[in-house]
């Protein structure tokens, strides 16, 4: 799940409308010029410590959210500090503008959103061994392929870059005469654009200020949690804050900043929406089916087995995920629909160039002086369509003749079907989320594992399956990325060019920076994707379930799963519907269904995580409003990046082999007392052993 | 140690010099009425609460802070809120007075010092066998006697009156003519009289809201801990947050909220001496001697031996708290005698009984109007010179005929002798407390150890030297606490009369709550006086071996033992004398002998709390001076009584055999995983045994 809420409170209105006038005096330097050798410097910067923090939330409970504002205030605070440097040593040749912070805050979503799209949580993790062997234990070597760096690059490369041709010559259309809102790529034009006025600098500087205070903290969090987490069951990720019984139940704090932060960070309604789910499950159901142990699945089957308890979690949750994916799908395609005959009639109505306002920020029917300056700047430098359909075809055609070599179960027709129907797949996206801000890469991913499993069939359909599903999910993301992308550089007058070029840039940086880091997390902690473990990657399983139950259908269930997968999947699809039916104020108050999923297979403690997230937000709002407003998601940011730079050392040292020298653990009273005699009996002391 | 710094500061002098017409219209109620009932409920509440947290205090380090700033604070708080209520019910017959606030001070002052002068963690407990047993194993039944709350309550209502009766008489040269400072009760009374102008109630106010927002915190974290600590080294208490070898050392932070208050009441000097101590003795000086094991002294020798390790600890802690002791005995008696010829001279030369200004807060040599408002108001109300002669004289007598019947050791002579020079240590404590606010009862008490112990001699030694020890202790300890408490009446206009009557009521409480809230932590807690224990009441051991070294002389010590003592008692006597020379402002810097001694034998940890305390008193102080000025004190006073207040329901559990559920504990890596490969081959599980 990748929410993209903002916090960030959009700009006024009225302001925004002559919004343009301040920077009258500065113009937009050209294209080239804003795409700068130092933006590519940060931009890399930024985008591998995004990608750790993603690979980290991947592989963890896979839930993501918008870290568009820190990727923002880091940008800008970076390049501020070094024009500075410069300016005082006199060698400062070129200032920093609003359009070289926006092709930073381009590039570093695009490297790292590769991190979310490349499946290293999902579909490419879910066909390793590891994720295999917990499916089901029959499976054949042919059915699984082991993540390896080279080949990862490779496919990333070949399927990573078609989504920006497809949808690059529709640009004008979606943003100038369709004006859609693109609710996260306006929020970070503002941001941008009041980073860059003299009252937005200080704001910025402030905020930034916060930022880097409970970074440091957060990392030094980190950095203390490791000494005491020398073992299994070790360390602060395992408290038993609750007690050893509800620890039983995964209900805990793990005491994650990463978690609280992005609790801080998601509305409400989610983190209430995961810890509900957590307490459906986890709290009641799961204790409820492991009662009928024996009768409805063996009882001698191990706790991870599919047909035990297990396939009841996996099953049930990914019946939701479905219910709620397979509900926005079809709202949004019916809304995409009806807004396409809409904006084509008004179009053929006024016969002319003018914007028309729909879903947009500006009420303005005639064009403001913002709009006409902003339009005039995007389509001042043109990125020809011959560019964009040879650039799709070529990378097509090597897509077809090289992905069948990195999945042997992929034939080359897949491919091409995949291919045909991937520009329409893309723009769907692409035009949802600029109504809705809410990307369904990975339903369309899902859609495609079913059908192309289903069609391969038998011994190949798993992993073809995942392949195909990965190869949609990429063209998808990349197309309404880099849409929102276009939204943001023509809110802050960047060329459409610079934003292109720079999210080309980007992906290519992520191509190789996602591979790298997932290869560090899975060399340096040997139990990714393990269950229970601190890695378990609970989406690659889901992924690869999702392939099986389009190849196998659903005989191999236990007992009642169906049923209950059945009755989740209507609960998620009616819960959606309910809540766009009663209207939005009361919707605030009904939990989503696909954050309710998410712990019925990881376990509610990081719901806990988040809901101390929540707590500390509300008691600040209640304390100073206006503090909380202004500084939340910068303190929520810097939790969230303190604890994901603090991977990186982290996974170093396990790669060097250096262990944490203590172990803190939790028992009983009863086995601590037989743990001090076996201690006092043994040569071992609390120090040494 | 009894520390009595006062944070709290003092009222600017010309504000105070017209002080008393704001109260002008406000006449002082008549001294029985000063007297009520609900100030005695509310001090027997309060007072037990301190009992508690003095005894909590007692029983882990020795180290006490000055809690007036609490009791003045929260008997203003009860007080103010049972007459709001009675104010709205319309049945409120007598308003709330500084002088009823001033009754209240007094009275739970004198009943929790009790907890302090009763020799619970020292003189008294260091009779009991379980400190008999560490101090030499040989020593026989007749050289114990263990606490029993019959015998405890009869011997503190025998010796607890007599110092109120001894200096009662002094009163009006002490406080009028001599005009002592004693800045804890001028201290005092600025706050209460402050509390009782309208910006000063609504200061209290907001003070009372910190110290309850703490308080909860405090008081809730004790109980959070609790669940974590159920076994041997296990919970928050023994958290290495250095590692296991610094905790091996017994440097590291335990978590308690009490001494962390403790840091942020005592002047940053305080805990600063009390690091350097515990960085000289256990990171240098006891590793070093250790390693001389088997050289110095028998490597056979268990840990806790007084002729091993543990000798040296004790011993030179004695030997640097002696050193201080000495050194300030004949500073402050040097200074009596010469304040004394002056302040008579004075007298003599003036022929009057106007006040003469000396040491004190006002300036103007003739009587403001403030003074003579308070000079008037205190004169007014008599105690009769007979009426003390007659209750020293009886209570003389009772003591008499009846502490040798509880102390078969002591006999009658050795009595008499001490109630003969009794006045006149208890003159000299309550003068020389009067002008350093350093009350030395502890160090005349430890004389009176040496030299009754010298005289006993042999077999009996050891219990009459403590008995004798404790009289004299409580005899003038009860005496400053008197004189401070018609310094605070003085400058409030409570009688003199209510002020003495209010002591008394309030040392009948202490005699009697006193030794029950030791009982429920001698009962709750069944390893009260064991070395690394919770309570391991260090100066109970400390006081008993000073008995033994004056009964028997130096012979026992282990090797170089004795050497080592000489050079920290002259090193304690030369700081101190070094503090005095260089001036205030640079003696600052340097470290408190007292203070660093008191980890030598009980451990650093605490100090690593106090100095948390500092530094967050430090940081608060650079971030906002004002606030923590204002609420600092307020803060600690929350933190110490909320945990203080914990230990109640801690000991009660105990008592009824409940016992915390699990246990946190600290292994090694190495030892972690055998715990690991233990807990898989038998039967228990992380949850149970």
């Amino acid at each position: 799940m990748q929410s993209s809420q903002r916090s960030q409170p959009e700009e006024p209105e009225d302001a925004a409308a002559t919004f343009e006038r301040i920077f009258d005096r500065a113009t937009s330097p050209p294209w080239q010029q804003q795409i700068t050798v130092r933006a590519m410097v940060v931009s890399m910067l930024l985008g591998t410590l995004f990608t750790l923090i993603i690979m980290k939330l991947n592989l963890t409970t896979g839930i993501i959210p918008s870290l568009n504002v820190s990727a923002g205030l880091l940008g800008f605070f970076f390049i501020k500090m070094w024009t500075k440097i410069l300016d005082k040593t006199g060698t400062l040749r070129q200032p920093f503008t609003r359009q070289e912070n926006t092709v930073i805050q381009t590039c570093v979503v695009a490297t790292s959103s590769i991190a979310f799209s490349g499946g290293f949580g999902s579909y490419l993790f879910g066909m390793s061994e590891v994720i295999a062997r917990q499916s089901s234990e029959a499976e054949g070597a042919h059915d699984f392929k082991n993540p390896r760096i080279g080949w990862i690059i490779a496919f990333l490369f070949v399927v990573s870059f078609i989504g920006l041709f497809s949808v690059v010559p529709l640009r004008k259309i979606m943003i100038i005469d369709f004006k859609l809102t693109y609710p996260s790529g306006t929020a970070t034009a503002h941001l941008i654009n009041g980073f860059h006025t003299p009252e937005g600098a200080k704001l910025a500087r402030k905020q930034v200020q916060q930022l880097g205070k409970f970074f440091s903290f957060s990392f030094l969090w980190g950095f203390f949690q490791w000494f005491f987490a020398g073992g299994n069951n070790c360390g602060f990720e395992s408290f038993p804050i609750f007690g050893l019984k509800a620890y039983a139940n995964m209900f805990y704090f793990d005491f994650s900043a990463t978690y609280v932060g992005v609790g801080m960070i998601c509305p409400y309604i989610i983190n209430a929406s995961v810890m509900i789910g957590g307490i459906l499950s986890w709290g009641i159901m799961w204790p409820l089916i492991n009662n009928r142990r024996g009768d409805w699945y063996s009882a001698d089957l191990k706790d991870n087995d599919l047909h035990g308890l297990q396939g009841y979690k996996v099953f049930i949750a990914i019946a939701m995920i479905l219910g709620d994916g397979f509900y926005n799908f079809f709202k949004v395609i019916s809304r995409t629909i009806a807004g396409l005959v809409y904006h084509l009639k008004e179009k053929d109505a006024r016969n002319g160039n003018l914007p028309v306002a729909n879903d947009s920020n500006s009420a303005a029917l005639s064009p403001s002086y913002d709009d006409q300056r902003r339009v005039q700047n995007f389509l001042k430098d043109q990125i020809p369509t011959w560019l964009a359909v040879v650039g799709y075809v070529t990378i097509a055609c090597v897509s077809i003749f090289t992905l069948p070599y990195i999945f042997s179960q992929l034939k080359w027709y897949y491919i091409l079907v995949l291919y045909v129907f991937a520009p329409a797949l893309a723009f769907c996206n692409a035009y949802g989320c600029g109504l809705t801000d809410w990307s369904l890469a990975s339903t369309y991913g899902k859609l495609a594992i079913f059908i192309i499993g289903a069609w391969a069939g038998g011994s190949n359909g798993v992993l073809a399956g995942l392949a195909a599903g990965g190869v949609v999910m990429n063209i998808v993301s990349t197309a309404s990325d880099l849409m929102q992308d276009f939204k943001t550089g023509y809110l802050t007058m960047a060329s459409p060019r610079s934003m292109f070029v720079s999210q080309l840039i980007g992906t290519a940086m992520g191509c190789i920076i996602s591979p790298c880091v997932f290869w560090l997390f899975y060399n340096g902690f040997h139990n990714v994707g393990v269950p229970g473990s601190t890695y378990p990657a609970p989406f690659a399983l889901v992924y690869r379930n999702m392939a099986r139950l389009g190849v196998e259908g659903f005989s191999s269930l236990p007992k009642n799963c169906l049923t209950l997968c059945y009755v989740f999947f209507a609960v998620a699809f009616s819960i959606n519907f309910v809540r766009d039916v009663v209207g939005r104020e009361r919707a605030r108050f009904i939990p989503l269904p696909m954050a309710m999923a998410i712990p019925f297979y990881v376990g509610p403690y990081f719901a806990v995580d988040m809901c101390v997230g929540s707590f500390i937000l509300y008691v600040w709002e209640r304390l100073d409003r206006a503090r909380a407003d202004a500084f939340g998601s910068a303190v929520a940011s810097g939790l969230i990046c303190g604890d994901g730079l603090w991977t990186l050392p982290s996974s170093v040292l396990a790669l060097a082999g250096i262990q944490p020298p203590m172990c803190m653990r939790f028992l009983s009273r009863t086995a601590s007392a037989s743990v001090d005699k076996f201690l006092q009996g043994s040569n071992c002391s609390l120090y040494d052993c």
